[in-house]
């Protein structure tokens, strides 16, 4: 994109109404509006542009980026940091241990004290089923209220970086990978995308992506086919949003029990391996309860179902039953490969190598997904903002 | 504050005599005149204020800030990054366990190795009594001799972010609370503060606070009274100064054996836990000596003298004895509560409830106390400066 | 140095060719040009002598530098964070533990998942022999794969902070001391220096220094001897190196079995301990394996084996046996002090105390040879833009 480009972007954003994202969260896709959607991937977009002219697109002189790794993270915890410092933030994380949120102190006040002059908290919380979105909720009320009581000067914006139940900067990265895959955001109407469970030697892996991606993806019209063994259900109340969705917005959303059935003529397969809901509540349930040998026997339990399920992997034969046999193949990433990373998983290794470019390419979006989703929440004028940094031209390196 | 009144503060402020504090450490409060006492308060509410209209206060295009903590820490973490990034410095912390401090490498070398292009060491240590200080001071020392043979380009400013003595971060957010309370620092005089122990189902908490605010507020004028039950003793030396700064600055202190005595009539007060000084100094012996079973022992013995002291408790009984039943309840965070973070505690949570806000905006004051204390090391006309910031007025959100 | 000093400095790095360091990593010295080495002097004393008079050489706007450390560190994880932010990048650690490294990613994968916008790597990895130095050459083939595949943006330079077969940081630094000490690079022609083994109390201790040493100083035309007890050989491709360099460049290299022949008429003596080759191939295999027993035993016979060279001291005796008793004395720091950090080790007290400040010089110069590393692997003309730097001169403390 060169910068008459975008500029014809920033005209077109400047037309979508994203109001009520300005000090306002971004936890799950379906409480955005369409233009809000729409609007934060096209500032990633412009903010991706940017960067790639040179560009700064540093907007605070200084700040503060606060995140929260509640679970292991590479991707992500680089991609948020990467985000905050495009746009002038620096980032301090809370490592609970170090802390004395242990000391028993409450939400709500380490909420607090940790916001004085903090623009951003970013939080993983992704363990616990019924807990990850709650506590950021629960953080969000904390830091409205201390606004509103005047303790804090602004109310940091949270962006939810993988909670029980959605991934929004995961799935909106990858919409914007298949926006670009399908040349534009409207071509993705009538195309089917299959996200299917898939074998993994381990366990216990979180519902938020694939209920993500079904809750997100319907919203583009797009015909998506949940797949999974009997049992592996996802959380309910998010098949009927995908439902819903599909309704509304001229896509279909169906379910079947096979790989073979979902990749079947499938312009996009997103086959990943998940726990079962009904594992993960029990698991929960253990792990708060402190119960390590029920935890092993649940562990034990659920690898031995797994393997009963060996044979949904992504393999080439079935890439062959897609459209034309060319279906784009997605993975949030790290995938278990096949023969490369476990000896039998989620996909066959060739699949993996002919997509491994797409792939990190999809990764690489997510950085400016963030920042889109700060640069929101922060300019009521996000397009005129854009524009101004797009004239003044700062070079990043200088 | 709006624009005017910045420039009336900056006016006064310049009339305040710094020139110590330049290249110079903030380690206790007591080793501070009067002027620089001022000058940190006001310097800080300037800072806020100019952040507050979005200016930006950065005076640092690079440059590091290092941090030590040698104890769990929240909200002073967050307020030491938050000050330095405010300046424009960025964090680098030294974890002991990761560097090859272990080793068995002196503390002068560490501290040069850390300083080549450092501007601000913030250290933590107030575990072990007899330690936390000394350990400062020789960093200080280490600093200074590194700056003076030229290793050094310039000498880092060391604040004390808690020690076994003071913790004049905290308790100078305290006297900038206060200010704001009562209507300026001059009204602090002939107010009644009581800084009295309380019960916590905890042990061990450092006496830096209680001896902090005893050797603070007697500077101010005010009549500070010290309760606490029978053995729950401060160190000597602080006592010391606490009685000569009320005389030296027409205050009072006085010592008293309840805390309904201290609470009689008292316009701020100020319960909180604290282990006994005979009890820190057997318990830092037995922790060099590596003693777990004698620490085990202490701990069992003080938990039990601790839980015959129950009934010191900031109740809402208490409270209304207290200055038209309206005294200003503090604590530094986090608190003890009955029946919220404990069973029994320091306080009562209708009390705690009614003052959080206040405490709150208490702790919101620390980046700037910190952030100040930085700024007055570094600047030899910190008024003039500042004069310049609010004159350039360069955004911090552009 | 003054500004018309710095100026001439530039003009004589504007003859060096270092067009090839664009885009490039610092790996090993010996992969480094003449011109190569010369430019990376300089460039750090130009960054060294612009920060000493107050101008800011911060040339990114934004941009990251991530630190890999497989082994702790003090000064190298300050002088690379330093380095980073004098230039303007922000650090972000990767920790290993704290990733989804340990899932069983590939290299190639997380390489590209971190450098999305990423200008820079740092990279410690010495414990394993055999895989620090193959670990730095896999992350460099993904990113500059990630870069050509249109993955990364930029392609991120890889900075050596310490492998099995090199120290570049420190010995470039050691050589910039040693300009600083003989009064230009032209006069360490033959110098003769002393890279002695020294006995410690530890065992284990990486074999890049001396590795490093021999084969960086060699280029100078400095007369090398190597001295160590039997069995505690080098490398052997890197002692050829150190042969090859010495007839090139017109020194000399040559191996003793002494410290005291190594010292006689020394004008630097580097005394240092190291662990044996071969042992450290051992000892790899054994971590490698897990074999705890066999990692016990080893160390055991080790520190038997060491103690025999107990004598292998750098004494004042011995001291005074060099160059009319005034050869300079180096360590990389920390070093084992007789009596100080040790009962029996690598130095004399007296020694040491008597070299610590041209030590600290030493290590002070690290900051600007990191920084210098990566300047010239970011810029085509890095005398022109060192120029402008100093035309502008933005101030670094406004």
């Amino acid at each position: 994109m060169d910068k008459t480009e975008i500029l014809k972007n920033i005209e077109s954003l400047s037309k979508l109404n994203t109001d009520a994202m300005v000090g306002n969260d971004f936890l799950l896709t379906w409480d955005k509006s369409e233009d809000e959607i729409a609007a934060t991937l096209q500032t990633a977009e412009i903010l991706r542009a940017l960067r790639r002219i040179n560009t700064s697109s540093r907007v605070f002189e200084t700040g503060l980026a606060i995140s929260i790794f509640r679970d292991q993270s590479t991707r992500t915890r680089f991609s948020f940091t990467s985000a905050c410092n495009l746009l002038g933030l620096a980032i301090q994380e809370l490592d609970e241990e170090k802390s004395q949120v242990a000391h028993g102190e409450t939400i709500r006040e380490t909420a607090n004290m940790i916001s004085f002059l903090t623009e951003v908290i970013g939080i993983r919380d992704d363990i616990y089923i019924g807990e990850g979105h709650s506590y950021m909720r629960e953080v969000a009320r904390a830091v409205s209220q201390g606004h509103q009581e005047g303790v804090l000067p602004r109310r940091p914006t949270l962006v939810n970086l993988q909670c029980d139940i959605d991934h929004p900067t995961q799935t909106m990265s990858d919409a914007l990978h298949l926006t670009h895959y399908f040349g534009g955001v409207g071509n993705l109407k009538g195309k089917k995308i299959a996200m299917s469970w898939a074998y993994s030697p381990s366990y216990g892996k979180p519902l938020s992506v694939p209920q993500g991606i079904i809750g997100l993806m319907t919203r583009f019209g797009m015909d998506v086919v949940l797949a999974h063994p009997e049992g592996y259900d996802l959380m309910p109340e998010v098949l009927e949003i995908a439902q819903q969705n599909s309704k509304q917005f001229g896509g279909t959303f169906s379910q079947v029990t096979s790989m073979a059935d979902a990749f079947k003529d499938a312009d996009v397969v997103y086959p990943k391996s998940w726990a079962p809901f009904s594992v993960m509540e029990e698991r929960t349930r253990l792990l708060q309860e402190g119960d390590r040998k029920g935890l092993e026997a649940l562990e034990k339990r659920c690898l031995e179902i797994n393997k009963t399920h060996i044979d949904w992997e992504c393999t080439e034969k079935l890439m062959k039953t897609t459209r034309q046999g060319q279906a784009l193949y997605m993975h949030c990433l790290p995938a278990d490969i096949s023969g490369v990373s476990c000896e039998s998983g989620e996909v066959e290794a060739s699949v993996f190598e002919r997509y491994r470019v797409p792939q990190y390419n999809q990764a690489g979006y997510k950085p400016f997904i963030i920042a889109a989703m700060i640069f929101l929440s922060k300019f009521e004028k996000p397009a005129e903002k854009l524009s101004e940094l797009a004239d003044q031209a700062q070079p990043r390196i200088y």
